[in-house]
């Protein structure tokens, strides 16, 4: 059975690049896995897929009895709809915890740190597995995003480490490539009055 | 401030070891640790800490304004009165998670294992740190405790690799000792009729 990645509803950089980055590492390890995504690519989030070559995840709206890995957030109510009833085997994530719960032993890794891909970055390692570059390159994408370019409070030693490592093996600068991505998602005339 | 580590009430071996052993860890990385314990310690624990040379942790009622580190549980219900109201920093454990919650970020590693212990192995190598042979042997007590001397469903491949290297730093042999241990907690002659 194909097992879902997601991140939360509202996804930005971090969600749907976490989500296919572990995905992918849980494909390498063996596992049918597959990103998915519970909500629309925002624009900055467009730039790091397309610059690293990668598509959006399939969109999917209702848990079914789908097999699930949460990324990047683990409270119920910004997960996928009917969450309640979908068996979760994993959690990778860096907020606090609320709102969650199993009904048996799973497997969660939650650090204080600014971003899960650094989390990720760890898990690579662990398990002895090759970071490709266009999956660094995402995987950057998604530390630049949550930590505003290392300019974030919830920025950590740990981020800016984990960046330093994934902008060699990702052949960009973070630095440039950051300010280009930023400013992709920042760019107004697309805006609606809403946002 | 000193940082204490709890395993959940009504302790048993796995919870008792893993608090000092996870004190240990935490105090070769520079943290001031201190195991706690929230109950008695069974004549099985007894025998393991007196092997290998350990007193039995401090006993304590109330969290207070504790910052706290949880080992072997997560389920507030489990755990020190007024947790509610103290500081979780890190969480190890091997159930499933539910009735927990914390308002900011933490360290948190639960792996669908069958002990505590099994974990704390990979925190130390993680981490570099060198294993006493007693913090090995209290390690291994808790594994064969958890598992029955491996004969629980709850223990995996994962907790029987764990024990073969703590059995070698330790310097004893599982199954031997692991009966001594199973046999002192069996003792019937020191059980009372609520037992
Ligand atoms: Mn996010
Ligand atoms: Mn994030
Ligand atoms: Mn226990
Ligand atoms: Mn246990």
């Amino acid at each position: 059975m194909t097992i879902f990645v997601t991140g939360h509803k509202n996804p930005d950089t971090d969600s749907i690049s976490s989500a296919i980055v572990y995905a992918y590492l849980k494909q390498q390890l063996g596992m049918d896995a597959q990103a998915i995504r519970l909500g629309e690519v925002q624009d900055e989030t467009a730039f790091a897929l397309s610059t690293f070559g990668f598509e959006a995840p399939q969109f999917v709206e209702k848990a079914g009895e789908a097999e699930l890995i949460l990324v990047d957030h683990n409270e119920f109510q910004q997960s996928i709809d009917g969450i309640e009833d979908a068996r979760i085997l994993e959690v990778v994530d860096h907020h606090r915890v609320a709102n969650f719960e199993t009904a048996d032993p799973l497997y969660m890794r939650v650090e204080p740190v600014g971003c899960t891909a650094t989390i990720l970055l760890k898990l690579f390692k662990e398990n002895n597995v090759e970071i490709p570059a266009n999956i660094a390159g995402l995987m950057l994408s998604a530390i630049i995003s949550d930590s505003l370019l290392f300019k974030s409070p919830t920025c950590t030693e740990q981020d800016i480490a984990a960046a330093k490592e994934l902008e060699t093996i990702a052949g960009v600068s973070a630095q440039e490539y950051g300010l280009d991505m930023l400013k992709a998602g920042a760019d107004l005339s697309k805006k609606t009055l809403e946002e």
